[in-house]
């Protein structure tokens, strides 16, 4: 009998609804507060600022099935569904009696699973009459994947890039032009908040919270034109359900059931999209899975942050948001899994983990890429800096089966390749990159600002 | 009814068996000779260069039909089959009566069709109890291949990269370190052959020609260590019919039959790959579609060279190869698509080009570009440099069918993906790119040479 390796589905397999875990959580997370009111925030309230079908969605806590646009459906299949694929290569290297399933979110064009709330993101602003739609990037992912978005949908796009990126990922800029896109490099002259965050400090290299800043204030003062978040918000979570409700038909193909599911942990969206189908079933007492969320030691808002209200961005535009935080004012060290450099978690991930639901391990960089390696050599493919942190959590949770000589089914989400990132892998190859390590009192003096 | 935009084999669909054109053309292709003796080439004496049964299949004109070995298949599960993609978007834009189909080989992990020859040179060699390999690389597409293949079968990897490629795309050369290999700048002081060329010429930034003569002279010397070449050879093009196996089942499932079938042009690798299954029954008087081959008008050898005996490397070292040639001693414009920089095309390709079984196109570097974005504008995957010259030639087709109003089947090979050649669109938005001209004095001179 031959073995198979990678578990399809056929297109018309494609869900045709996204899961949205808050109906069914017995605690719901706490709501987005208004910084000047104090008072919760509404649908309404986010009008300004986001598509009227998302701010819907982003508040909802009722509704546990929300209906994918047949437009949105018709754009998913140019990838989706995404292969299932059983680390056969893996496992043999590592000598695990664990049998290791990855959800190849990879083979998207733009090279990761933004594109699935990118798409639905341009298209309800389309609906809306918006124009233009502004947002920010680090890594350059999430750019990228709104950057196909706005041209298939037809809306133009400006995107504030962490200058630090912009300057070393100049592939990743490229393509966002390439798809259409307008890239500036963050902090810029082009906003209030880049303008100030300049005059303070000439020389800095941007962070996400200020270009998250600087795309609001154009985005508010621009006819028509509104903002798009790419991680942390609960209707981004919403979309990327996509992978875990496929993920979730393909493990039935497969006749196993993961007893850990691992995805890394920038604001949550890929780890929210494999984990919250798996999870419903957790929350309704059938099944005991575990889920982890691997985040950069360097980056520690789930393992060693505070959970309280603090804003998503640098200068405080955005609504509160209860999260896991570091406090928006941290920077992080700049490691090469810059999608993973964000100070707080999406208010959803945070409340589980307050309750046990799920669980965080921190993974420091030198052994993300040792991972990433031995994932490229036995796999074939080169993952993404982010998703190293889930392979090397995966093979932790692979090796400890091995000692304990269980038959544990892990099932971690390969959230994107790295093709753009080599000169990580160079660095690293060549010696040259560290681990990066924060001190407790750095972390109590970033959350004292915010008291 | 819903409308299906990738065809998808499951895996126990991947072929059982190569396609050897060979065997059912009626005039086979003359025989490659010994430039000394001026006798045919049989098997035994490529036996020092290749793995013995890549020897074989290399003057095989008799089986129509050869097995894929269990273990290479199994490698293939890794990301064939491939799909079979209808570019709905692209026809929009086009505005075209006809249905433009593409075989989407760019999800291979290492970007392109080569890995589809690049497993089973590695797994022969391993057979025959090679322990090391040579080979070169121009862009850098068969380098990457051949690392991940050789890392995957167990075998160390030393690859010549052309001097101005190595310089210029830094990303290619660390994707072959990440997956193991030791990469070379071409013409190197390591072997003779680069010794004698940098001393002729102390600037010169490498061809494809010099790299093959390093890599064959290295091989040559070393114990144990063969030789592998990425295109142009019989077994080459064998191992890639898989393509076009898959494609035919594919384009079943659609309920169509191409009428034009069309590839990029280097040395014929993906070209063969996709086309010759289908020719199978143009041969057999079954079908009567058109096969065009997209060649670069800077390396015009289909359009333009002369069919003759010349070597397939600068130097002089391989056997003689009938085919359109340049002239072994072409210097080609340094053009984005690195991997159509080939002076001369496989035996069998040329063979089929005098028998008017098959035909050839030049197309423009700016043409191929802007085919390139509309590409990706439309379908969202960036195309690599070399596939952009197919779109532009299906693009060609497509446009000419609008004019007939005739409902053409078109199916072109996207061979790889643009996704580490990103500094060649920076290059074209910015409008840096031209095109290159080749008079037919330069052609005249070159050929010359060869008398």
């Amino acid at each position: 009998m031959e073995k198979t390796k990678k578990f399809i589905l056929p297109e018309s397999e494609i869900p045709t609804q996204w899961y949205n875990i808050v109906a069914e959580m017995q605690n719901k997370p706490k709501p987005m507060i208004n910084p000047q009111t104090k008072e919760p925030i509404k649908a309404e309230d986010l009008f300004p600022l986001f598509a009227e079908e998302l701010s819907r969605q982003e508040v909802n806590t009722t509704d546990a099935w929300i209906d994918i646009p047949e437009e949105v459906r018709d754009k998913y299949k140019i990838y989706r569904p995404t292969p299932l694929v059983r680390a056969y290569g893996l496992e043999k290297a590592l000598d695990t009696p664990a049998h290791i399933y990855f959800k190849n979110e990879s083979v998207s064009p733009v090279g990761s699973h933004k594109l699935n709330s990118a798409l639905p993101q341009a298209y309800y602003n389309k609906l809306d009459g918006t124009t233009n739609l502004t947002t920010e990037t680090g890594a350059g992912q999430w750019g990228t994947a709104l950057a196909l978005a706005c041209k298939m949908f037809g809306l133009e796009l400006a995107v504030y890039m962490v200058k630090i990126s912009y300057e070393q990922k100049p592939y990743r800029r490229s393509l966002m032009q390439t798809w259409g896109a307008q890239v500036i490099a963050s902090p810029s002259m082009s906003t209030k908040a880049g303008r100030k965050i300049i005059t303070d400090n000439p020389t800095y290299q941007g962070s996400l919270g200020t270009a998250i800043s600087e795309a609001i204030e154009l985005a508010m003062q621009t006819p028509h034109c509104k903002y798009a978040l790419g991680s942390v918000l609960n209707h981004v979570s919403l979309h990327q359900t996509i992978i875990g409700l496929e993920a979730e038909k393909q493990m039935e193909m497969a006749g196993e059931y993961p007893d850990v599911i691992i995805g890394c942990f920038g604001g949550g969206s890929n780890f929210s999209g494999i984990s919250f189908p798996f999870l419903r079933h957790k929350l309704k007492g059938e099944k005991n899975t575990r889920f982890v969320a691997a985040e950069p030691t360097s980056c520690p808002k789930l393992t060693r942050g505070s959970f309280q209200y603090d804003f998503g961005d640098e200068i405080g535009y955005t609504p509160l948001i209860p999260m896991f935080t570091l406090g928006h004012n941290f920077a992080p060290a700049n490691i090469h899994a810059g999608g993973l450099r964000y100070h707080g978690a999406g208010s959803i991930v945070s409340q589980l983990l307050i309750d046990n639901l799920i669980e965080a391990v921190d993974i420091e960089q030198l052994d993300t890429f040792e991972a990433g390696i031995l994932f490229a050599r036995t796999e074939g493919i080169i993952p993404a800096p982010e998703s190293t942190h889930a392979i090397a959590a995966a093979i932790n949770e692979a090796l400890k089966a091995k000692e304990e000589g269980s038959k544990k089914v892990i099932l971690f989400n390969l959230s994107g390749h790295g093709l753009i990132d080599m000169s990580a892998y160079d660095q690293y190859l060549a010696g040259d990159l560290i681990n990066h390590e924060v001190s407790d009192e750095e972390i109590a003096k970033n959350l004292e600002m915010l008291a």
